[in-house]
Parts: structure tokens; sequence; C-alpha cells
């Protein structure tokens, strides 16, 4: 049983599956249901705490949170005691007071998550949905989900992730969750791009896009934040999208079943064209939709059960 | 059955009826009940997407929904990736993947919904909560049932409506209605309050407020935007009031049992003097509780049995 | 039975004792349980109506309203056309026609939630959940229900409550209630921080707050406000700690037994250091789980059985 999600590296091989396994079952049971609800948490109650505002990723988690019957309140922090300079000590207090049995928690800082999971302040599970450039297991757990419906298990499967790494908690989740479930990851990006100590990452390195994408069973297009642009990460978003956006052309090098993943929100015409984004080798859409079964496996592996009565 | 609810002017005499009494069915079976509250949606999920702040039209719709048993999402747009330049196409297929069975749309351009429920991007049922200065739909359909609560079928009823039509929604939603429903509409507006092409629009148009008055079985006071007012569209709030107001003075000229409405939020002493929307003609607070019922029918009409199972 | 709750001081002995009593009910029927949730006001509808932000407040009455199973809507003022000028008056009469049970309101207007209550535009219940410095009544009943578990009846217990009385609506309830109940109050502030009149207030004022604490049961630190120390309320951060702030060594003055509270948010290091809050003398963390249960107390009294079903 997981106590607190906070890292995509933490699961072992057997809580990876567990979860990807108890995702399938939610999809079995709620998929194409007029009524998407299972009583399963019941009087339980999911705290959304967001530090930073995240519409897909509150939105996801507190569909999750309805349809397996838990209460969820959004804890939003702008505008809160916190915004008013409250410690993240004294927010952990007053939700477990509160009586919260999870909180999700989304930060813009790296190591949030933890601070609030191992500091003893609260006995609620802890949901990683986002620390800073850390990690975003949810997302790759729902990536790893989607990518296993298609080509099975993900032992010795190829995987490309390609952009931004440096600043990217959803490659480092992958890169982790990945290795974890036996993949071979190859990371494609700008060498001003690549986080300093890569080389000890379980994954290659490549600069070549075209070459990876030839034996690729799954690529991965990373988001790029506009911003970074201006801070001289790279030249322009023309000189970008030629050398490391995913158009026509480059799908074509790629196998024939192999699969094409975002996580979202999509700068089209940037990293990714829309004609590869809405074509149909493209799972994006899937994606969003096994992010609230992924999203339902956890809260259900790690609440249901938490106390006496239930056990 | 309604697919989407885009536009008063898309309703059939059929549709419309068939929405007002299921309106007065949900009014018979919640209204002075202590517990408010239908099963029918329940597992269903409803998503307002609100591009817009509209705390009285987000709230009706989220109680409506809620009565019915749906999960509501609020999906604010403020703070989303939406602000970061995600495209309304993938915002809605976003809202689809996550298992929306309904979304209501506010938006500040007129059309928008129609591209949500248009583009093939959503099996979603759409209702169009405001868009731009196009249509406010369900804000006719509940002033429909307000004034059908009091004067009876609507057929040659005369109904007025004063005030800004050139920017409203609600005159071009209640105008297309209102003529569905057989009842002759009469506009009174400043001429550069007055869209272009109103002469084909099926109602009247007159400069003469006292005159139509006299003949009126509801008049309808429209909302003046203070920010038209520095725009030059009219001299000054003491003119404007006292040429297209309704006052005491004006409320006397109309028939004994005439109606007064206003969509809210009012500016009491601007288009509607307190005495008058506070007087016993007035219907404005009860325009707002049947809101509640004709936002429960719709959801009712469009949500229920959208799936198989339901059939 | 209560029908509005707008002031600790309106509160009979009685009906105080019912709140305290009633809360102990919903104590035993959620803690500790994995289903922590009532079915008692299904169907029923509370709005949270804040105008100001308070995320503390507003959870702990949507997570006690939910717990109760009601429908809760949060109804922000901010962005609302309340912003944009809408009267109390018509936000009233709005929420009113909405089928509103039950009001919460947070207003930064002294006095705000009795003009809601008594000026006849609502029939819903209204709870004050803090008007400007005026007061903040079920703040004032999770202290007296936290005193109370550990102190047993309050009659004759000796409290004292430290800080920013001026600017205190905690302080103001507090007195009002713990009066009503028998206790004894002391005040300490600097005299810039005492409200004119308080000699006509039900407790004794001290500005010894040594002398004071070697008496007390319990020790209330109010938080300061850091804005009031600009306005010269006070001379520097470091002079309020020294003067009237609860360090360890102040504690040691207290008896054994004698508790510390506060309504936070802290300010850690100012009115009381992290020592002294995280002591085991410290009941904070109960004051914040004891709030969700005197809520849910005032919420069943005032809501259950509203309507002629109930009766």
């Amino acid at each position: 049983m997981i106590r607190h999600l906070l890292s995509a590296g933490d699961l072992s091989l057997d809580d990876a599956t567990l979860v990807l396994d108890t995702a399938e079952e939610m999809a079995r049971l709620t998929e194409g249901r007029s009524v998407k609800k299972l009583p399963t948490l019941r009087g339980r109650t999911v705290v959304n705490l967001f530090f930073e505002d995240s519409t897909r990723t509150r939105t996801s988690f507190e569909l999750a949170a309805k349809r397996l019957s838990a209460d969820v309140v959004n804890f939003s922090a702008k505008g809160s005691s916190l915004s008013k300079g409250e410690s993240l000590k004294d927010t952990a207090l007053t939700l477990e007071a509160m009586g919260a049995d999870g909180v999700v928690v989304r930060h813009s800082a790296s190591g949030a998550p933890y601070r609030l999971a191992t500091s003893g302040w609260i006995n609620a599970c802890v949901l990683n949905a986002g620390d800073g450039t850390h990690e975003h297991p949810t997302q790759a757990l729902l990536d790893a989900f989607t990518m296993r419906r298609h080509l099975g298990e993900l032992s010795g499967k190829r995987i490309v992730i390609v952009g931004d790494v440096l600043h990217s908690r959803v490659a480092r989740s992958n890169v982790a969750l990945l290795a974890t479930l036996g993949a071979k990851v190859t990371l494609v990006a700008p060498p001003t791009l690549l986080p300093t100590g890569v080389e000890r990452w379980p994954c290659d390195v490549s600069y070549d896009l075209d070459a990876a994408l030839s034996g690729a069973d799954a690529v991965m297009m990373l988001r790029v934040q506009r911003e970074r642009m201006n801070a001289a990460f790279f030249p322009s978003a023309r000189e970008y999208s030629r050398r490391y956006g995913l158009d026509s052309r480059r799908q074509a090098l790629m196998p024939a079943e192999a699969l094409v993943l975002h996580p979202g929100p999509m700068n089209r015409g940037m990293e990714i064209t829309a004609e590869v984004a809405d074509s149909d080798r493209s799972v994006i859409v899937e994606q969003v939709t096994n992010g609230v079964y992924v999203r339902m496996a956890v809260l259900y592996l790690m609440l249901a059960g938490t106390t006496e009565e239930a056990a």
C-alpha cells in the first residue's frame, strides 16, 4: 500500500504495476457508464492545495475524487493566509486538523510535498501534483498507463522524450518510472535544456531527433515554456520547431505503430504541429482521460482503508 | 430532445414548450421541499467553463446541476492554461476526455459556444451561458417561464424590451424566443443603442416608451453597462433615466396586471427605480428562482439519457 | 432554536450550551470514522458569501456543510456583480431566490450580516463568519468548546486574552460568550490597542501580562496584523513581542494545566513563539478541528427543520 505519492522514483515495480492495474479497473468500472461514480471514498475528504494555478490538473484530481464519492475542497493558496505569510507547517496542521484524508499539493518549490509528508505535521496522505522542476508522478503514471494500453508491457519498449528536459518535472518523473518499468528512454534536447548530471540518469541522451525517432515505440513531446526563450535558452521559436519540433515529416520517420504523447497544454505549431497532434498516432486526448483513471487509482489505493474501521 | 442549447432562435415551438413544461415539473418537485434534490443526473459531470466572470449565472447552473445530483466542476479560464494561450479546441478536447457530459460555457466572444458544439471536438452537450453580445438562451427561457406563470400562454402577449438592445444578448435571445412563442415584442431604445438590421428582427421598434408601456403585458428593462456611457452611446445617466428608465410615473401608465422584469444585476436608480424594482408588479426575484428551474430542465432534457445505458 | 447567528452576545446561556453540546455530538459521530458524513442536511443549500478572502474559515464551513450532506456553493464577491456595484440587498434577494437555506457571510464592514438578516430580504438563516472588527461568533464558540473539553464547565474559569483587542472581532465575540458562560476574562493589550469604552465590557483590563498569566486557566493570543504596526499602533515587532508576546519564559508563569489558544493564522515569533505554539499546552490545532464540529452544530441547529416538512 502506498503511503504518500511524492516521486515516481519512489515506486517499486510492484507499486507501479498495482497503480496501473487499479487504473485499468477504474476504467472498466466507469468508462461509457452513465453513472460514472463509485461509492468507495464516501465520507473521505480530499483537499486540493494548489500554490500554483493549474486548472487541468486540479480538475482531473477533483473529478477523480468525486467519482469515488469523496468530498473535495479546493484550498487555493491565492488570497489565503498562505499569501499573508503563513508557514507551510501551519497550513499542513490546519488541513490535518480539519480532517483531510488526502492532500493533493502543487507548489512552485521543488520538494514542498516532501516537506509536507515527511515533517510529521500530517497524517493525511500527500499526493504530489507537481513541485517546481522536480516531479509530477501522476503524469508519469498516466503516460505509462496510456502507453501500456497500446504497446503492452513496457519492458524493453523504446521511449523518446523531446524538449525542455531541464525545466520539466514531467520528464524527470517519466525517466524514473519508465526505468522502473524496464523501458529504454532516450532524451533529445538542446544542450542548454539538459540538466547537469543527466549522464547519471537511467536513460540515454541524443541530439539527433531524426535518428532517435526511427527506433521509437513512443515519442513524448514536452511543452515549451515560451518565457524560456526570452531567457536565452534557445534562439527562436522557429529555430526550436525546426530542430526539436514534431511535424509530419518527422512523424513519417517513426515506426508505423509508434505513439505520440504530450502532457498538455500544447503549443501547437511550436513543439508539435496541429497535424501531428490530431493524427491517428496521437494519444494526447487519451492521456487526459487516463489521467482521471490513474488519479482515481492512487486516491483509492492511498485513502481506502486509511482508518481502523475500514481496515 | 435538445442536443445543444446555443441560441434561443434554434428552439422550435415544441422544444421551447417542452423546456417550459419540464421547468414547471422541476418547480413542482422541489419548491418548498426541505430536500430540494432529485437523483436524476447522479454520476453525470457538468463543467462550468467560464471565460468571463458571472457569479450569478455560474451559481444558478451549479445549483441546478447539484439539485439533479450531478457532479459539478468549475473550470475557470482565469489563471488556466487558457490564459496561457491554449486554444478553445484543446480545452474542448480536454473537457471531453475528462468525461464531461455537459459543458456550460460563458465567453466574451460571440459564437464561441457554436464553435465548441459544432467543430466535432466534443460529444458533450454544450449550453450557452452567454456569448458576447450574441445570445443568452437560458435567460430568455427563464423570462418566458416567469411570464407564462403569470400571464398564461404567451401567444399574442405584448412584451416591451427597453434599453441597450445593441449590446444585449438578453434582448437578442428574448426576441427570438418570444417570436417563436407567438408574443408581440416591441423594442424601445435610444437610436444609438439599436443594432443595424433591427428592422429585420421579428419585432417592432419604438422610441416612445410611454406609448409602448400603455399596451404592455410585460416590460423587460435591460441592464445599462455604465462603461457604455463613457463611450458616448448616451449622454448621461440622468438623461438616460429620464428618457428610458422605469419609474413609478411610467409604471402607472402600464395596464394594472402588467409585469416588470429585469435580468439583473440592476442599476437601481438608473434603468429602474428602487420603488418599481420592489413593487408588487415586479417579478425580478421570481426570475432568479425560475432560472434554477429552467436550468434544471435543460440539463435534464440534454443530459438524462445521453449514454446507451440510460436510453 | 437559533434563527440567525450574528453575534456571540445574542446567545443565551441555554443557546450556547446547546451549540456546545451539539458540537460534542458531532464530534462523537464523526471523529476517527472513515465515513465522516451524516445525511442530516441532504438537499439543503448553504451559500458561502465571502466579501473578504478567508480560505480557512470558508473551508471550515464548507467541510462542515458537506459532512452534513448539504450542497455548498461558494459565491465569492470578487469578480461578481457585487464588485460592479450591486447592492447587498440585491445579492440577498438573489441568494434567497436561488433557494439558499443558509448564508454564511464574511464582510469587511461591521454589521453587514445584521443587515442581511434583519432587513426582511431573506428567509435563509444568516451565519456571521466575521464582519469587520465586530464579531466572529463561531470562532468564540469553537474556542469555548475547546476550553470546555479540557477545563470542564467554564463558569468561574479565568481566561486571559492578549493582543490587538481594538481590531479583533475574535476578542469581542469571546468576551461576550465567555461572560455568558460565567468565565472571568482579563484583557491584556497595549493602551493604543484597546477600544474606547472597554471599561463597560464584562471583563477586566490589565497591562501586566506576567501577572495576568499567573492566574490563568487559559490564555488566548490574538493575531497581530502587521499592517497595524506601520499605522503606529505599536513601535516595532521586537518591542511588541517583548511586551505582549508569549514565549517559554512567560508560559512558565502559567499554572501547570493552563491552555494556550490562538485563532490562527499565527505570526510565529511575533505574538507567540514556535516553542509555545507547538508545546503540549497548546490547543491551537484542536481549535481548527473543533471549528468543524462547532460549525456542523450551528448549521444543524439552524437548518434542520427550517421547512414545514422537516418540522
